[in-house]
This record gives structure tokens, C-alpha cells and sequence, in this order.
């Protein structure tokens, strides 16, 4: 057994705090040893929070303190490229919040000095290790639905707690890069993350907010394999948080809830308060919470794959490459939502090409079955395309 | 009491079979006086399993029978066009199936023909008839989810039962045509039905069966206020038929499962047999059917919704001219899946031009407020845009 | 075609609204022709509610007015035998509001002077005609589910709206009276109705509101063939009206929601108002409304059995027999609640008795098995009873 | 940070298995150092699937052993007792799997042992760990849903997997010692661990297995604040394995469901296998897997009370002196369903009574009100109970 990995926290928002919590409860193991704030009364504040015996205004400083094996990078996106490249000339491990980067661009720097330094990189998208994606991957893999043909995920609430996510050019966008980063990940996983995203197209607007960024967008992502994602973001979304995934493949269909609908129904008069879950609206009427918050929402198992990959040598789920992609195709994104067409996704790939998905179709006297169905009495209708004439007919057939 | 209405039934398939004893069943005055078939046995066996006096295989004969004051059109959609111009020509209130037509120009002749003759329309789309629609348009109508800013319609299921479905020659295209025109005015009544739709964005493809129409599709219709529609339509889908809707408004959303979950589980080891659901894939295991399917599935209301408005002289909430609408957005999404581009809808558009949706912020000292958050001590945190610099800044004040 | 039933409607209450505005909307071809209040202002105004030629304050003179084919009694149950008994004497066929009487005792009065008179008798217990229960029962009886072992009937909301149900002189109970009633019909219709109820545990308790009736109650009535029916009823439930039934069979399981969660959801700011369902407890937050209440609460599908059986001389499902039964059952929850133990259920019962349910075990090598269980190996585990020893062993056998 | 505990485990079945599970996973810094077996080959089987260093057959030596600090009890019922009272002869901190034993007497020897040593215990009861009741009683708590007035629980499946558990003789019961045990914790936990259980009543029946013990009961647990506690448990069950508790109180309403629906729908065609869940009965149709289910069943949240509560010397939330009670309560079980009527739960209680749970109801005008109800035009509509008559009347106030 390990004695733990001991952490340097970079930041010292609600993300860093939620990491925090999670390093601190998960493994059991971990420390927090070091934060960073560019702030020395947050980084004050932070420390004595948690119990963090240093903090600091040095990113320098911190990077190559001894007492910091791994580095958690929990800054806003403009201030991610300068932190890992000094993380990296450290050679410390380094792990970083979504989305990696505002752009492809600056994804694919951050990639290349983490890559020339040989350091260990974790992506942290919580979403990808839900317990129920991992469950339903384990059934995926094991051929339960068959080939995947369409995954949908959707995030939507009525809109982030800090004003910086509301500013397109301190967030380099709006909901599509607060949120879409999730789906889009979300979506590689269950089509396959070997598999090449080639377009894309996406529908954007501001609807009700009175900002300039996209308060809801809906886009495809296509696969070369002909598979195709769809996200549905929104930050105007009346009810609490929607965080949903659907999965349709060739032999079967996953549907995953994670959070308005879990199997915990709750009315309450309101003759008391109380927190209820992130981004709930209300604290009276019928309330839907979550059980464990923290492990429902994929923290404790990403931060468990993160440390385990990393002790034993090995790369974790999600790496900087993945934060790359999802940079480019967020590019891509907002390029098809300019154009008002499918938009390429510039990325450098680098694994073969994913042969498009087809089935055999079954035969039946030479004639390709378009649909089998059993009849009442047992028999079986073919709906079949005769190969000689292209016609499509019907025949039945005994069972 | 009007002693009830005497329909003229063209066709004898499966709809013709649902929309027969839906008549009979519903507002239990009405009859089924002649049917029409292009086959004397078909038409034969049709009168005989619902006791009907009279069958045949003129159209000229049943449109203008004395004993038939209502022509119900459940004909191929290439047939729609004769069989409606001589209803007109008869005279005759003349309801047909949905879609109205192979397409938008086709629609619109057919447009044409019964207005020159004056004769009363309606277009038989039960889905914007079912019973949670209708009430969930009476709370839309009372503003109780205020603006509507988002409406997306589901319909997928593992294929349509009959040959002629799957010959895109035959049906003018694949779950586009028989799925896509039931969610697009699902999604105009929610829109609202003034409410101009200017130009589509739609994927579409054939992932699975071997035919040349599409399987697959999804698309976005644009309305000229900024409210935007999503359809999701699959002949691939496994688990039965999924049939969705969901609207996204400023102060509320709403929620509807016409079919897999509305409140009605069983299971089953399978030991007997049975009809579940329309398009349910098994009978064993978890099974999930609907209580009185016809009616939740709106044939009921539809059927008493036109007879009812025939008798006092009004218009039914579907007419032909919405037929014709339908048409044009389906257009509009083959022509987009072929250009990879929004494309317009065509369509002579008679209402005036509705204007953009839009809430006035709340204001707070000058300030444009972008959203107002409760903390656990009862002040309000407001993200605001300040006037003068535009910035976005967070400010506390009591609640 | 039958002309429709004209009705003389017994009482102005919410009942008789409920009733009235089914009859008007269900067939289309029934008519309530004279209404009877004890009040003549309150007659005059339901009659001017709902366009009714006549009213009355004489029972005399309803029962026996020319123009009313069928009498609905829709009064407080202390007036139910003076009322049926005239009604009766006039000869007119009669349908009664649940629960049929105050006691078994005088339901058993009001079953023997309609059988006297011989006039056709329906019990309006709507609950058992909702359109999934009549669904449900399609299938039990093909057997989806193997022998009914199990039914759990569960009624609950906070209170009812008028405060003579609250009266327990007036009333004759509480939370049982109000709701048990319908529940133990349920139970009934899921078990078989020839299968004889023969004793039953009640506890009942007031546990918040300031009255003398129960508020509360569970109760548990075992059936002569070894089948088990359960209650649960509340006048104290905070979210609504719940309202479920669930069903266990040998060889399935069946839950029926029929309120709170049926696939109909919103979510409200609040920001305008408006009915949302019978005893909802808020107009903002998450509502969970039902499509068509009057069809899916079984009044449409309970007036239309009575009305087609009355026309072609059969008995309606729910006749004054089961009124008769249910009020059996009721009395033995008031003895069984004070005794703290089972109490027998007096009751005149005109069935053969119903064997014990039982499957003869599947055998293997001459011992019965108790489990049979598929290996991941596709090997079969057996649990059995060894018949020489009675011990009870597994073996492992191939599939 | 301590370094983790180190387990003798006692027992080589399924539930062992899970606990080994669990704590490798759970915290990551204890380890199981010993097992112990009555037979030689299932313990060194044991000990090389979960590499753990040493297997015994003597009960004296693991619980001496010098490297193992918690001794955790995973064997049959019937050896509890003997193997408990060494472990606390040996001074070492004892938890035991549920029930603690076959009778209160038999849980009141081991209490007894325990207490006379010193030595800290733990009930091994999962399932009031679980996420979800975890997040509920901290609503409790918080005063979300006012008094608890009523709990259900609810364990039914299609059986257990081993013979030794439908054997009589050997567990002490059926369905209730195997799942009511479960069920009576969960309920005294949401009604108050400190308010007595004064009564029982209880149903049992053996309808389906060819077995002497029960295969499904229904039980009513009486406490002395006037609160009830409801189980349902069955060994017969069709559809998986159903885990549910609701909760009504004068302010609220809680329903968890912690395993069919918990936002996890999967549909399979069945092309291929795998593990689906704990107790389902199918691997193809629409299939309801849970997430992580050693989580969702509170195993890790449960070793997680017992370590920490241990390093920090207090006591868990679940002692052998719950486990007591839980035997107690069963026993009562037995007793009623012999007598047919209530009876008393004979149990050791060391907490003051707890007074009945009684709301004072709202006054108006010095007559209590019974009901308020917000009319459409914003009056409320009050129900009371005049403080002079007696009589129940309404009266209409402005809001």
C-alpha cells in the first residue's frame, strides 16, 4: 500500500474546494500539502479551510516544493498554458480542470510541453466516471448494446454561481465551454475514444441572459465510423440540473440519470431549509437530491484512476490528449455555428482509421431481411428487399 | 345532440383499422356507413370485421355517397392528392392522414383544391392531441413555464411494420416522413402555431437496415421569435417506441412520456403471451404498456375535436393548411441534410410576423441583472453587468 | 345506436359535479334531465351549472319522473337506502356513489330491496375502471403474471375538501371510509371477485389532525385461497394525492401509477397559477399533473360499462354486491382495529369456495426445487429439498 | 492519517466475500491479514483469491492473533455466539454481520459478552448506510419533513442464492430473518434509534416454495411516540430484487429506491451476457443495473462509521445493542403471527420515554382549524372544529 500522493492545489474556487474535498475523503490517503492563490488572503483562507499546512503566491514556488508530488491544476482557463509549462519544467504529474484550454490551439501547446518533458497528465472530467458510466461502459464493452450508433448527453441548469462564467472573454464562451466540454467527452467515451471526430455542427443563441455569450446551444459531432453525438447545453433551464446520457447501438439502448431522477424523491413544506443539491432552485415543494454528490458526480473515482494510474505506471482514462480534443471540436463548434454548416475538426490524430459500422444484414433465400417480426400465432414476418428487383416485400414464414 | 357523423373510409390498412375503432368507440355517435379499398377483397374483409354496409373501389362512388358526410383519407401518401380533389369536388368535409403529402408543393395543390371548393379540412396528427399535450398546452397557454424557448420531440422505435414504409420510392423518404412530421408540429403547437418557422438544420443517415432511406435523423427548426425545435427520429431504436416531448420555457419546463414510462411496470417470466404495446420488442421480462392506447396516443380527442368543430362551423386545431407546413419543414430538412447547411422552409405564410422573444432584465442600481441567487443566510448574491463598463461583477446584498 | 340514458342526478355535491361532467362528455349521448337537492338553491344553481331542464327537492318525484331513465345517487351516506329504496319502487335502474352504506348491515338492506324489485344495480367504484387497471387485468387474466398473490392498494393525500368527511358521525369513519373503500375494491378485482375475503387486521391511528376518525390506516385482508390484499390510507400525506397499486404474482409483478408520476412533469417558477390536479399541494416548483383526470381516475370507462351493460341486460362489473362486500370488509377493519387482532369478514357469500394457490414444485430426480438458478457458465444451480432426508441442498446441473 | 486496520475475517461465503470487497476498496488503507473457515480448502481458496497472507480453522488463533485488530463475523447465525464471545475474550474490537442472532435472548448473550470485555462493536447492518439514507436523515434532522409518522421498507426478491438460507432449522426463519431484519433497522432509524418499539403485528404465509419457513410476510411495528413502522418482505417476488423506504411526516414525504429505478435503464437484446445485478432474474429486455452497488447498498459508508468511529473512540451508528433490538423485534414477528395479534417487543430499553408525537393544531378565532386550503381567487378556505359544538364547519377567510 501507498502511503498517498501529497498534493499542491493550484487555485481556490468552489472547483478547487470540491477537489479538495474529495481528494481528502476518497482514498483516505492523499494529502494536500500546498496551495496557490494569487491571492494571499484566499490562499490564507483556503489553507486554514482545510487544514493545509502551506500556502503561496508563487506558482514557481509551489511546483517545486518538495513536499508536492502531484500538481492539481484548478485555475481559470487563461492561466492553465503558464501553470502546467511550469509544472512540467518541474517534472511534476500534473492534473488539470475542464476544459484544458480556451482553444485547440492552446490545448495543443499545453499537450506538447507536458509531452517534451515526459510528465505524467490527468484530465479532469468528473463526468466520464460516474459510477453509472462506469457500469454502463463495463456493459458496453461486453457487447450488451451492440455497436453504438448515437450518444446524446445533455447538461443544463439555470446558470453558473461566479461571474467570471457569464464573461465570454474571460470563459472563452458560454455554455458550450462550460458545459458542451462535459457531453463532448461524454460522448467520445461511449463511441470510442480511438474513434476520429470528423464534423461538426451546432446551433447557438442568447436567449434570455443579458450577456454575449451562448446561453444554449444543441450540436452534433460525427465519427468517421458514422456514429454521431448530440450535447444539449443550456444555461436557462427552469427545474434544478439535468445531467442525462442516452446511448442507442445496434443491440441495445442505455439511458443514464444522474441527477433529477435517481431514485430519491423528497416533498417538503418548506417549514425548514437546508442544502439540497448543486444547482437546485428550490428548497421546498417535491425536491429530487442525490445521494453521495461528490461520488455520483465522478469525483472520487476520477481522482481514484488519476492516483492508481499514476502509481502503478500507467496512463489514466482521460489525459491531456483527451482535453485537446475536446478543445478542437469546441472549436469546431463554434466555427459551424459562424458558418451555418458543418465545421471540420482540426486535430492531429493519431490513431488509424475506424472502419464504418455496418452489420451484415440477415439473409433469407438470397434477400437481405430488413425486419424480422414474430407474429401472434408464432410464425415470423420478413420484411425483406428481393435482391433480384430491389423491391421490398413481405413474407411470412414459419418460426 | 347531433345524431353523429357517417364517415367514408378510403383504405384498409393499419391506420384505416386504429382510426375505425377509435369512431366507434369514442363519441359512440358516429359510424362508418362505406369503405374504399383498390382491392374488392381487402375492402370486403375491412367491411366485414367492422361492420360496415358497404364497400368499394370507386372513389367517385364513395366521396359522393348519400350516406357518407364525412371523408376520412387513409390512403398512401401518393394517392392523398386524387382522392382529396374529388372529395372537394363532392363537396365533402374530408379529414386525412398524416402527412398530407409527399411534399410541400404537393401539399399546397391539395391546399388549393379544398379551398376552391370550401370544403372543411382537418389533418389527422393524434399526437398533438394526446391527453398530457393538451394539458400541458393549457398550463404553456396560462404561462405557467412563461416564453417558450426550446421544444424537442422524440419519436424512435425499431421500424414500421408493413413493406411499403421502407421503399423510399413509395413513402417519399424514411423516419423523416413517418416520424419527423408527428414531432415537427408537436413542436409547432408548443412554438405556437403563428409563430413563422424560417430554415432547418437536420443530419440524417442509415446506420443499420439496408435500405436507401434514412434510419436516422435529427433536426433543428428555427422560428422567426428565436424559440428553436429539436426532432429526434430513429428506426433503430431498441426497447419499443420512445415517444418524448420536452419544453424548455423562460419560467418552467415541461416533461412528457406518451409511451416506455407512463406509470404502468410490469413484469413478466414470460409464461403466456399477449399484446403489450405498440411496437413493444418482447413479451417477457420488464414490460411497459399503456393503459387505453388510443387514447393516449390521441386518436380520441383528435376524431372528437374535428367532428365537434365541424358541427358548430369552426376550424379544428389541424387543418390542411398545417399538413402543408409540415410538408415545407420536411422539405427544408432533406434539402439541409443534402447541402450541410441551414435551409429555408418555403412556405406562403399568412400570419404576421411575431417578434423576437425577449425578458427585460431586472435591474439593479443601473445594472442589468443576470442572475439572483439565495445564500443559506438569506441574502441575494447578484451577478450583474455593470452599465457604465460593462464588466461582469458579483454584489451581495439583503434578500 | 341507442339514443343514451337520461339521467336523474341525486345530490349537488363535488361528486355529482365530477359525474355530471363525465356523463355530458363520456358517450356523448347520455343527458342528466332533473337533478334532486335537499336545497333549493343549490338545485336550481347546479341545474343552471350544467343546462339541466329540472329540479327537485322531492326524491318522490325524480325517481318516478318519466324523464329520467337511470338514477345516480350521488348523496351523503346516510340518505343512500331512503333514496335506492324509492328508487327502487319506481323500478328505475340505479347507480350509487361508494361507499354503498354506513355498514354492512345496511348495505345489505339497500342489496336486498333492489334485488326485491328486481332493478339493475352499478356501484360507482371508479378506481378499478382507470384505463391501466382495465389493462392490468387484461393481462392477469391471460396470465402475464401467474396466480395473484399480493395486491397492495395504496390511497393517500391530505384530506379531503369538505368538512363533513371529517365529521365522524356524519361520515361514519375516517381516512378507511373515504379511502379504504376504493382500495379494497382493487384489492378484490387483482385477487378475483369470486375468490371470498374471509378475515382482516386493521390498525388505525389519528396521528396529526384535531378530529376523532383515523387519519391513518394499514390494513390486511387475507382471501380463502391464500392470497393477501394490503391498505395503506392517510389523510396526513404531504405532496399530493398518491395513488398506486401494486400486484405480485407467481410469475410477475404489476405497478400501477396513477397520480404523482406519470410521465406528465413540470416545473413552475410560479409565476402565474392555475389548477394543476385534484388535492396538488402547490402551484410552483416540480407539479406532476395527469393528462385527462376524469378518464384516467376510470369515471369515463366505469359510466360507459354501466351504461352499455344496462343496454344490452347485463351486469355491470361493480354492482351492489360489491358495495355489499366492501362495506363487510370495512366493518371488519373497525372490529379488527379495536380487537388488535384478525377479525372475520360477515358476509353472505354466494361463490363455491376457492381453492388454496399452490404450484406443484418443479421435481428433479425425485426432489423438489426449491431454486433453479443460470450460472455465467450456463450450467444451472439447483436449490432442491431432498425428499428422503427434507434436507435442502444445491446441486449443480448442466443448463 | 492512521494506517488502516487490519482484519481476521471470519467466514468464506457471499457476504464475506462482499466485506473483503468493500474494505480493500473502501478507505484503501486497511487490509484483511487473516480468514477463518471450518474447512481448510474454502479457506485457502479464500485467502489466494483475495490475497490474504494467512487461512486458520481455529477460531482461537485468528482472534489472538498479534496481526489482526478488528475481528469481523461472517459465518451462519448459529455460530455468533461462540465465535463472538472469543473475540471478546480476546479483547479485540468485534463486528458482526446481520442478524446478530437467532433471538433476542441469544443477541442479549452476545450483548452481554461484549459489554463484560469492553470491547467496541459493530453491527454490520448496510443498508441504513446507504447514500441515499445517509442524505435523507440529514433532511430528517434538518426538520425537512417535520415528525416522522410512518415508515416502509420494503426487501423482496426472488430468493436467496444458498440452500442453508431456506432452511428453517439452520436461519432461525424465512423471509423475515433474512430481509426484515434489514427493514426493522432502517425504520428505527428514520423514526428515532432512542423511541421504543412497544408492539408488533405480523402476517406470514409460505405461498410459492415448497419450504416450511415463510416466503413473504407484512409486519406493523408499533413505537411509543405513536409512530409505525411498516415491512414487506418476500422471497417471491418477479423482476430483480425491489429495495425501497418512504417516509411520511407531518411536514414531508421521503422515497428512496435503491435499486430497480435509480436513473440506470438499460435495454439488451440479449446478443450478449454479464453481470447485471445482485438478484436480477434476466440479461436481456430493459434491465435496471445500479451504478457502483457495493456503494448504493452502504457497504463502503458502513466500514468507513465503523474504522473511523473506531480510531476516534466512539461509537458507531450501528452496535450489537441494535442488532438486540432487531432480534427483539423479530421475535415479536413470531409471536403475532402465532397469536394473531399484537405483541410485545420484549427488549432490555435504556432511553427515557419518548412523548407522542402531537402538533398543536392552528387556532382561529379560538376554534382549531382541521384543514387550510388557498382557493383559486386567493381566499382560503378553512375547515375547523367549533371549540363550543364540537361540529365541523367550513368558512371562507380573506388569505
Amino acid at each position: 500500500m501507498s502511503t498517498g500522493q501529497r498534493i499542491g492545489m493550484l487555485g481556490t474556487g468552489l472547483i478547487a474546494d470540491f477537489y479538495t474535498n474529495t481528494l481528502l475523503a476518497g482514498r483516505s490517503r492523499d494529502s494536500v500539502t500546498s496551495v496557490y492563490s494569487r491571492s494571499t488572503e484566499r490562499g490564507k483562507a483556503f489553507s486554514e479551510r482545510w487544514g493545509i499546512a502551506k500556502y503561496t503566491t508563487s506558482l514557481e514556488e509551489i511546483v517545486n516544493d518538495e513536499d508536492v508530488d502531484v500538481v492539481v491544476v484548478a485555475l481559470p482557463n487563461d492561466l492553465h498554458l503558464e501553470a502546467i509549462t511550469l509544472a512540467a519544467e518541474a517534472g511534476k504529474p500534473t492534473l488539470c480542470t475542464k476544459p484544458l484550454a480556451r482553444s485547440g490551439e492552446e490545448a495543443k501547446a499545453i499537450l506538447d510541453v507536458t509531452r517534451k518533458h515526459g510528465v505524467f497528465t490527468g484530465y479532469l472530467e468528473d463526468l466520464v466516471y460516474t459510477p453509472k458510466t462506469l457500469k454502463a461502459m463495463e456493459s458496453v464493452r461486453a457487447g450488451a448494446i451492440g455497436d453504438v450508433l448515437w450518444v446524446r448527453s445533455r447538461e443544463t441548469h439555470p446558470g453558473p454561481h461566479s461571474a467570471w462564467f457569464w464573461d465570454e472573454g474571460k470563459a472563452g464562451g458560454g455554455a458550450i465551454v462550460d458545459l458542451g466540454c462535459h457531453c463532448i467527452e461524454i460522448i467520445r467515451t461511449f463511441v470510442g475514444k480511438k474513434v476520429r471526430p470528423t464534423d461538426v455542427f451546432c446551433w447557438k443563441d442568447t436567449l434570455v441572459h443579458p450577456i454575449t455569450a451562448e446561453d444554449n446551444a444543441v450540436a452534433l459531432v460525427r465519427f468517421e465510423n458514422g456514429a454521431v453525438g448530440q450535447f444539449e447545453v443550456s444555461w436557462t433551464f427552469r427545474g434544478g440540473m439535468d445531467l442525462r446520457d442516452e446511448v442507442a447501438g445496434t443491440e441495445g439502448t442505455i439511458w443514464l440519470n444522474h441527477f433529477l431522477r435517481t431514485g430519491f424523491e423528497m416533498f417538503s413544506s418548506g417549514s425548514s431549509g437546508g442544502y439540497v443539491a448543486e444547482k437546485a432552485e428550490a428548497d421546498s415543494g417535491w425536491l429530487f437530491p442525490v445521494g453521495d454528490e461528490v461520488a455520483e458526480l465522478g469525483y472520487v473515482d476520477m481522482f481514484a484512476d488519476m492516483f492508481d494510474s499514476l502509481e502503478r505506471g500507467a496512463e489514466p482514462e482521460e489525459t491531456f490528449f483527451d482535453g485537446y480534443v475536446v478543445n478542437a471540436i469546441m472549436d469546431a463548434c463554434f466555427a459551424s455555428s459562424e458558418s451555418g454548416a458543418w465545421a471540420p475538426v482540426n486535430v492531429e490524430w493519431p490513431h488509424p482509421p475506424a472502419p464504418r459500422i455496418q452489420s451484415a444484414p440477415e439473409m433469407h433465400d438470397g434477400h437481405a431481411v430488413i425486419k424480422r417480426e414474430v407474429l401472434p400465432d408464432g410464425r415470423h414476418k420478413l420484411i425483406m428487399k428481393r435482391s433480384d428487383t430491389g423491391e421490398i416485400v413481405d413474407m411470412i414464414v414459419s418460426g
